[in-house]
């Protein structure tokens, strides 16, 4: 396996590290949206939410938290997003788990996607599929 | 307080629920980027990441991994994002905190946002303001 993040995590491949612990790290993203933008993962390797064990993704969510209180004392900021994109269609492009917490600036222009509305009872027939696929 | 997401978990206004435990709702975003789209929220109303306790952020996220194992199932997906907003400066509209799962198809045009690069010995000024912040 030759994971860029493993390799970041390895020490082999260099980063701006942001904070640590026992099972997470947070570095800077090389490519940010805005400056500051962050990127939180597991240690251990994992390629997504689906994979990755619930005690390592609560662990992942107390560092978001901790990273998003420091860059919004530390840029005065009015507001964040924290992004996970699971597969490559879905535009994950490294394999390893990974929460993007990107800072945000009032004119930096940055859409979001638009929702749309439900035909009469798709939104009835698509719950129904989520609902019976839960375990 | 008129929150429309408390409202909602109070029974006064009508979602479509996906799933739900003591401390944790999960329904049909109205107006979803793509079908199956799923909001997942704190009973209990906090605004975002920052107010919100470590413990209900963590009942969150075992209910995010529920979820979006059960409608990659639903629906087949090979990929979904997960995103929340804090402020609404970054796209936040209802302040009471809450999770998208944005289920993805390949050819739903959806973009992601462009990196930019940093300039010489600015990712270490602004590593080093954030981790000043840390605590």
């Amino acid at each position: 396996m030759d994971c860029v993040f493993c390799r970041i995590i390895k020490g082999e491949i260099p980063a701006v590290k942001i904070y640590e612990n026992e099972k997470v790290v947070v570095f800077l993203d090389i490519h940010p949206v805005n400056p500051g933008h962050m990127l939180i993962m597991s240690k251990d390797h994992y390629e997504n939410i689906i994979d990755c064990p619930e005690a390592v993704l609560k662990e992942i969510m107390v560092a978001a938290k901790k990273v998003s209180l420091a860059v919004v004392k530390a840029l005065d900021l009015k507001g964040f997003n924290i992004i996970q994109n699971n597969g490559s269609v879905a535009g994950q492009v490294i394999p390893h788990i990974h929460w993007h917490v990107i800072p945000r600036l009032p004119e930096d222009g940055l859409k979001h996607w638009d929702g749309r509305g439900y035909d009469d009872g798709e939104a009835g027939a698509v719950a129904q599929k989520i609902k019976q696929s839960l375990k």
